[in-house]
């Protein structure tokens, strides 16, 4: 089986190296018979593509490189391309995809990461962290006292690798999570589950939101302001999906109202965010540079044996666990 | 059996309610043939002293009250001190108790809270918040990437309840936990325990060093400049001891020259911190105002069913499980 793998031209943190490949194939001796090619340059991503069954690659590339109709004739012997990444958001809407070829996402890379960020957000939440932030910055010891997370309720929308790794930190400390997906099929890690057409019902219950959802047509502007209003006052608030799952606007405007007493958020809209950004500044906002789900030390390594399960599944012709369904987008 | 409770004067968190007396007397249902007394001023305390056996009391006021030799005279019938604090260093030296009246504190009411607050700081630190934080007053957004905790490794000073409590929780994040405590005896949630006397040779193995152990002549300074310098580059620190326990000019020097990475602190000198103190505005310094440990909404019902529990052991001639030894000073 021909693999090509197309590196992003500079990035120095998510380009898989020889190494990290022969690394993979020693953890997963199963796979043999695979001959691989890198490339990190247009040449190279030619010169491959005629003969590449298996494609892995960043996903930002994809939409500019293929025009309607232009994959087929490009790359005639196509049947994966595995993005290394689990939000493929930037290339939809998939009019490009023939139907011939599975287009693969590296779900389960994130899981571990995002949990241990998604609990320290929760955690400093309530430890009142941003409200401490602003008194250093003034020089002020005053004391707010909290309490332990132990029966606190959290509303976790997006039940896939995010939400299920923060949603298995939360259950360790005894928080009650309700998770929120598309269909309503529980989860181990959760108390209760609700589909997403039940999200107005729950909203009311959540003494913490986390989205954790894909960017697709359907979660765009989920969190609106009409459901910001709904959240109960006091409620706090982690966004690890994406900016534009939330109205950023209206999340600002709750917060310096003080509807909403803190929120944690790893994503913007835009990013990078300019430095004159209202979101920088509004009272209770603890902004980080999209690093949530991120460990760089593992990542490659993860994004390489979740190809290799989805190949070892191509191989036993059974179902591609990390497969995107073009007409969800996730 | 006559128990008086003193409460602060004009403090509205620690002061224990009859309501909390009753719920802490259905809770524990062979505390029976307890006469209870509340007071907060002096008169109500001059008035219960004379027939006291257990008094529940703030430790501050102690010494300041009881000068040498007072004890006895004004409380004949007195057995038991119980403190609502776990330090009791306020209270030292112990020149002014009598043998026949044993002090209790009430370590293990902030295991579980102290816990939380410890992993929520090692978490921050190792996702470079305080980073992330400069970067936010800025409005610089520039992704610094970290790896998962699994395999790092913590060394806590003091395995008591805060100690205790930070290693459970570091262990449920994969942490090679290192513990350092006055005997080398094990601990359930430690790989490795050393005696104190072996600080030196473990602090080079830190990536992580929390401090949180209590404040006696022992651990004054323990952490000082020179043992500052064996830490490895790029180390950072926890300290929910307190802050005599490490030379805080040595460490805001550490920061400052870029041999730690980052510090967070609950605790200070003096505290509360005056406003102009160097602490607040140390480069990768997080201070917080003292309240890692304490759980309002639960501490008092935690302080109540330890008193019992010691009440219990007292009735039943054991060895009082919370009782200071005077010349350890916990």
């Amino acid at each position: 089986m021909r693999i090509h793998i197309q590196n992003p031209p500079e990035d120095p943190y998510f380009s898989v190296t020889e190494e990290q490949w022969r690394a993979a194939l020693a953890r997963n001796p199963d796979m043999t018979g695979l001959e691989v090619s890198f490339a990190r340059d247009d040449a190279g991503f030619a010169r491959a593509l005629p003969e590449t069954e298996v494609l892995l690659t960043w996903v930002r590339s994809l939409r500019q490189r293929f025009p309607v109709g232009a994959l087929p004739v490009a790359a005639p012997k196509l049947k994966v391309i595995a993005c290394t990444s689990a939000g493929v958001e930037s290339a939809m809407p998939f009019d490009w995809l023939p139907d011939s070829v599975s287009l693969l996402n590296n779900r389960g890379t994130h899981a571990d990461k995002a949990g241990e960020f998604g609990i320290m957000a929760i955690l400093m939440l309530q430890t009142r962290m941003p409200a401490f932030a602003d008194m250093q910055r003034r020089g002020e010891w005053k004391p707010l006292h909290s309490s332990t997370l132990k029966g606190e309720r959290v509303v976790i929308v997006g039940m896939g690798s995010l939400g299920g790794g923060i949603a298995r930190r939360a259950k360790q400390f005894g928080m009650h999570v309700i998770g929120v997906r598309n269909s309503a099929e529980p989860h181990p890690d959760c108390d209760e589950t609700h589909p997403t057409s039940a999200l107005d019902s729950v909203l009311p219950k959540a003494s913490f939101l986390v989205l954790a959802c894909p960017l697709t047509e359907q979660t765009r502007n989920l969190l609106s302001r009409e459901r910001i209003a709904r959240l109960p006052k006091g409620a706090r608030l982690v966004n690890v999906a994406r900016g534009a799952v939330w109205d950023q606007d209206a999340i600002c405007d709750a917060l310096e109202s003080g509807h909403l007493e803190g929120c944690v958020t790893d994503v913007a809209v835009p990013e990078p965010l300019p430095a004159d950004h209202r979101l920088w500044r509004t009272p209770g906002m603890v902004v980080t540079p999209h690093v949530s789900a991120d460990d760089l030390a593992r990542y490659n390594d993860h994004t390489l044996d979740i190809l290799f399960a989805n190949i070892r599944a191509l191989r036993e012709g059974r179902p591609l666990p990390n497969r995107i369904d073009p007409a969800r987008g996730y």
